[in-house]
C-alpha cells in the first residue's frame, strides 16, 4: 500500500510501504477514507518528537471503514465505518478506568503515527478497537467526521471542560488557529456571555470572528487592555492557551481573573515562566492536558446533528495521494490561509471555506 | 493601649498607640486576649510588602472579646467571645456572594495588619463584623482557638481541598512548618493512603511523622525518587507546596501523577519556571489561593470536637506583652523550633509540645 513515512528529521515521503496485518485479537485494519494533519505532525518532521522511529507512518486522525477484525473484537464489524480516534485505550489499565484514556498505561495514549504505524496511508491498523475507533453516524460525512478523532474532542475536553466555561462567562480564546476555533466552537455550547479570540494574524481573527467570537483582538492592540475593560479590570472567568509557545501561556496568566481558570491547550517545547509572584494570591487554576476522546461519542452525535459544525475549518481539500502537496500548504497556513487540511473523503474537489 | 507596630522595613516596636474606635456601623471592637505570628508579618517586617503603610499596628489573627459593637452588626454582642478571621468580608461583592471572601472587592479581604491596623495590640477594630468574626465554641480555649484565624483554614481550603484529596490518595506536604502541618492535619479528614512530608529540617520532619505522615524524607535524600517507587514510578495524586519559593514550587510539579493536582499555598515572592514542555501532556492541575476563611466555622466546630487539634502546632506562648521577644523566637525558627508562637491566652506558661 501507499502511506507517508517519516523518514528522519526533515525527511518524508509518500511512498510504497507493507500492507498492515492484525497483530492482536484486539486490533481491527481500517481501509482510510479520510485523514487529516495536525500540528503536532509538522513537529514530528522537524525532529522535534525523538521517539518517533524512522519508518514510521504518521498520522493520528482517520475516518475509513472496518475491513478485519480480531477475534476479541465485539463493538465493530467488517463493513463498519468507523472513526479512529488520536488516542488509544486498552480499556483495562487504572487511567482507562478513569476514562482518563489519554494516560493509557497499557500500550495506548497516543501511539498511532507516533510509536506505532498510523493512518496517513491506505490501511491503518488500530490496535485496542473496541475503545479506539467508534462508529459513526450515518448523516456525517467523512470528511466532516474526521475533525472528531482529534482537534474537536481536544478543544472541549482540555479546553472548554477543563477550563470550567459556564453561563456568563467571559472567555477568551489565544490562538485562533484550528484547535483554538474548535475551542470557541464548543465553548459557544455553554452560552458564555462573551468569547473574546486574540491571535497575530487578522486572517484567524477573521475566521474566529464567522465562527462565533463576540471580539477579537489582534496581539498587536494589546488584548489586555481590552479583556480589563470588558470585565471591570478584572479579567477573564475562563482563558485557553491554544498556541504552545512561553508568551502566549504568560499572557494568558495576565488576561485571568482572581478566581478564574487558564486552561492549557497548547503543545509546549519550551518552559514557560510562571509569575507566582503575582499569582499565589489569586486563587486561579491552571490545567494541562492531553486529550482522553471521553467526549467523542457525545461530539459524533452533536455534529450529526449540526450542533457542534466542523465543516467551516477545513479550507483545503486533496485526494489521499496528493499527502506531500497537502503538508506543503498546511506547513505554509500563513501564506496559504489554511486551518485544516483534508485528503480522501467524499468531496475533496470542493472547499467548504474559500481560503483566505 | 498597647501595640506592635511597624515603622518601615527593619523597625518595628511594642509601644503605645491610640485606642481604636468604631468607624462604620458594621465594625466591632475586640479586646484581644490571644494572637499569633504569621509569616507574612516577617516578610511585612522585612519590607516585602511595601503596601503596608508605616504606623500600621500588625497581625491578622486573634481571638478576643467583642466590647463594642456598631448599629448595623446583628451576629455578635458586647461579651461574645469571637476569632477573628485574618480575611475581612463585606458580604456583598459578587466575590463575597460566591463565597470567595479572599478576593472581596468591597473593602475586605486581607486588610488587618496589612491596610489598616491589626490585632497585635490590647484591642483591634473589625470591619464588616458580621462576616468576619466568629463566634468561639465555649470548649476551645483562645490559645487553640487562635490557629483557625488563619493557618488551619489556609492549610485547608487552599491546600487539601483545592488539592482535591480523596481517599486512597498518595499525598505529599512540602514544607513541613505550621502551614505543612495543618494540612497534614487535614488531609487526614480524607483518609489518604499515604501522607509523605518533604523538608530540609529534620526537626520539622520529626513533627510532621508525630502530626500524621506516614513517611518523611529530608531535601537531601531526593524525595522525587521516595515517591516515585511509592507509587509505581507515576507520582502523587495531590502535591501541596507549603514553602513559597521557586525550588519548592518546581520539586512539586516533578512529583505528581499525570492527571494529579499541584495545590500552591507558599506566599511566593519570586516567579518559578514552569515546565510545560513536560507538563502539557500530564493532565495536571495547579491552584493557587489566597484563603477565604469560608470553612472556619466547620473548622471551628472539628477543633472544639477534637477532630482538628491544633495545640500541638503551639510551641511558644508569651504574655501579650512580650511581643518582640516573641518576634525573635518565631524569626529564629531554625534555632528555636518555633512552630506557632501564641502571645496571651489562658495557659501562656505551659508549652504544648516541647521546643526541639
Amino acid at each position: 500500500m501507499m502511506g507517508f513515512v517519516f523518514h528522519g528529521a526533515g525527511q518524508s515521503a509518500w511512498g510504497e510501504v507493507p500492507d498492515p496485518g492484525l497483530k492482536d485479537p484486539t486490533d481491527v485494519i481500517v481501509r482510510v477514507d479520510a485523514v487529516t494533519i495536525c500540528g503536532t505532525d509538522l513537529h514530528i518532521l522537524k525532529g522535534d518528537v525523538p521517539e518517533v522511529p524512522s519508518g514510521t507512518v504518521l498520522g493520528h486522525e482517520a475516518v475509513g471503514e472496518v475491513v478485519e477484525t480480531g477475534s476479541d473484537v465485539r463493538s465493530v464489524r467488517p463493513g463498519d465505518r468507523v472513526l479512529v480516534s488520536c488516542i488509544t485505550a486498552c480499556g483495562r489499565c487504572r487511567f482507562c478506568k478513569e476514562g482518563a484514556y489519554g494516560q493509557c498505561q497499557g500500550g495506548g495514549g497516543w501511539i498511532l503515527g507516533h510509536l506505532i504505524d498510523g493512518t496517513q496511508a491506505e490501511y491503518a491498523r488500530v490496535p485496542h478497537a473496541d475503545l479506539s475507533v467508534h462508529p459513526l453516524p450515518g448523516a456525517l460525512e467523512s470528511q466532516d467526521a474526521v475533525l472528531l478523532a482529534d482537534i474537536f474532542p481536544t478543544a472541549y475536553e482540555v479546553g472548554v471542560t477543563n477550563g470550567g466555561v459556564r453561563p456568563g462567562d467571559t472567555v477568551v480564546v489565544v490562538g485562533a488557529g484550528p484547535i483554538g476555533l474548535a475551542a470557541i466552537l464548543t465553548a459557544r455550547l455553554y452560552s458564555p456571555e462573551r468569547i473574546i479570540a486574540v491571535d497575530l494574524a487578522d486572517s484567524r481573527l477573521e475566521a474566529a470572528r464567522r465562527l462565533g467570537a463576540d471580539a477579537v483582538v489582534p496581539v498587536r492592540d494589546e488584548p489586555e487592555q481590552l479583556v480589563a475593560d470588558l470585565t471591570d479590570g478584572l479579567g477573564a472567568d475562563v482563558v485557553i492557551e491554544a498556541v504552545g509557545v512561553p508568551e502566549s501561556f504568560e499572557m494568558c496568566t495576565r488576561m485571568v481573573r482572581p478566581g478564574g481558570r487558564v486552561a492549557n491547550v497548547g503543545v509546549h517545547g519550551k518552559p514557560a515562566t510562571l509569575h507566582l509572584e503575582d499569582l499565589w494570591i489569586k486563587n486561579v487554576t491552571i490545567t494541562t492536558g492531553l486529550v482522553d476522546t471521553s467526549s467523542t461519542p457525545t461530539l459524533l452525535r452533536m455534529a450529526a446533528s449540526g450542533r457542534v459544525p466542523t465543516a467551516p475549518l477545513v479550507t483545503h481539500t486533496f485526494p489521499l495521494d496528493q499527502m506531500e502537496e497537502a503538508y506543503e500548504v498546511f506547513a505554509h497556513a500563513g501564506d496559504t490561509g489554511a486551518l485544516k487540511v483534508v485528503l480522501g473523503g467524499q468531496r475533496h474537489d470542493e472547499l467548504a471555506v474559500p481560503a483566505a
